[in-house]
């Protein structure tokens, strides 16, 4: 679990990278699909992860809009605020905590009831289709995407016998 | 891990039936970024999960053309065709298969070497990734695409403690 997460903030640094070298009128544009634009997307991402591992804590989580964000810089530090406790959170897990309930409240009012492993899972997963959309849109302005590979990035490193 | 690839096929059943109400054209239209198009991801995204898993085995992977699915229903048998090994492998996963070392040759012919802990995780993120870029292609057709979530799917169930 905790790899995939590693996998997703290096994957995300490499996206803020990429921005500082696109206008910041293209990282702003209103675009079709996800929520409408890179920046945003990148926001969007470290606020949902952020949120869930609040919620599981029952801490309130976060309510600001894209609004007061609109700058790489400001989104770069605001996800550099909430790393810290996403991290301290994972380094907490223990298996036992796969299967305790949480009930999150819809908007209808209504609680539907999940498990702390189908949340955190949920919040990895979240980040690595929002990346998919970005890979898109870097495209549709004529740039290479950021890789999506997982492997390469020495997360998990393979145990070699040596024979001496 | 299994939890992943569950939530990775389900997703991708929605979206084969997403499909059936998309005129064949509109799969097949060549579209910018990713492979190229809806139903080539699709192919692709089965075409890759089972190869990495053939690789890991040792056998040889699938080397077939998109050419030759260009199809709903062929794409659709094929995935099915790979699935039960997919399943069988990961069944048999165990910790310790974690850190094996698996080794991947280049198109320059060099040895790169990762763990098949690794290499189980850049299937699960790889198909995420490209389920991302189908969103965005949705609704650029003006349609709604398939949901992310992975919570709500009843893929590891609460733990409810009974009070009796």
């Amino acid at each position: 679990m905790q790899t995939m997460f590693r996998y997703n903030w290096l994957v995300r640094e490499e996206w803020y990278r990429w921005c500082e070298d696109v206008p910041e009128e293209e990282l702003l544009r209103i675009r079709t699909g996800g929520v409408g634009g890179i920046l945003h997307t990148l926001f969007h991402i470290a606020d949902v992860e952020w949120s869930w591992v609040r919620a599981l804590q029952g801490k309130p989580d976060f309510q600001e809009s894209f609004e007061d964000y609109r700058s790489l810089e400001k989104v770069r530090r605001l996800d550099a605020s909430f790393r810290q406790e996403v991290e301290e959170f994972l380094q907490s897990w223990e298996a036992n905590m796969e299967t305790l309930p949480f009930y999150d409240q819809q908007k209808d009012g209504e609680f539907s009831g999940y498990s702390w492993g189908e949340v955190i899972r949920h919040a990895i997963a979240h980040e690595i289709h929002h990346i998919g959309q970005l890979s898109i849109w870097a495209r549709e302005i004529g740039r290479k995407p950021v890789s999506a590979n997982l492997i390469g990035k020495g997360l998990i490193r393979p145990h070699i016998e040596k024979n001496d």
